[in-house]
């Protein structure tokens, strides 16, 4: 569960998702569940440890949700929760913002 | 200029946004320009020095506009530009991402 310690909440969202990895990951998973070494084969950048390390903070923030089959051989997957799900479209608002800036900018530099 | 590295635009909008203070200096600057000294007073537990660093990477990123007003004793002050200001629906949306988790959460503790 969350921990939240500031008042704000922007400031709340930006501590769970700072950094390279939580949204790409996010991003990752929007398709439908992964496992684990699916993940790491998809950020071949990303190592062992940290993607485990992400995948916790994500999970402890209800952003992802961890199933374990309990099957031999193992099996564990990664799926976004509800709440996940709902971070989809304000991630593509923040991408479509970047990308106005960069059409600006062309259309600045042609003119 | 923003130089971007990556081909997801998300990558990049959380290269800018990552951290603490980023998005909390872009709500602090929503209703109009801020001096130097003011944005330190708002936020007494940035130093002088992060401060200054957060501020020019806000401008190499295209939102906020630094204004020297060429005046004895100097008046310097911080402004969003369009770009700057086109991302505040966007916060907005991840704020109310993260507060209806906070929600439901308080839901489902009282049933």
């Amino acid at each position: 569960m969350l921990t939240v310690v500031s008042d704000c909440p922007i400031e709340d969202a930006m501590r769970i998702l700072s950094g390279r990895w939580p949204t790409l990951l996010v991003y990752y998973l929007k398709d439908g569940p992964r496992r684990f070494n699916e993940l790491r084969r998809d950020n071949p950048s990303i190592s062992h440890r940290i993607l485990a390390l992400e995948l916790r903070k994500l999970e402890a923030a209800g952003i992802v949700a961890r199933t374990d089959h309990g099957t031999v051989p193992p099996r564990v997957d990664y799926a976004l929760t509800d709440h996940g799900r709902r971070l989809l479209p304000v991630l593509d608002a923040l991408a479509d913002w970047l990308e106005q800036r960069h059409a600006s900018a062309a259309s600045l530099a042609v003119s």
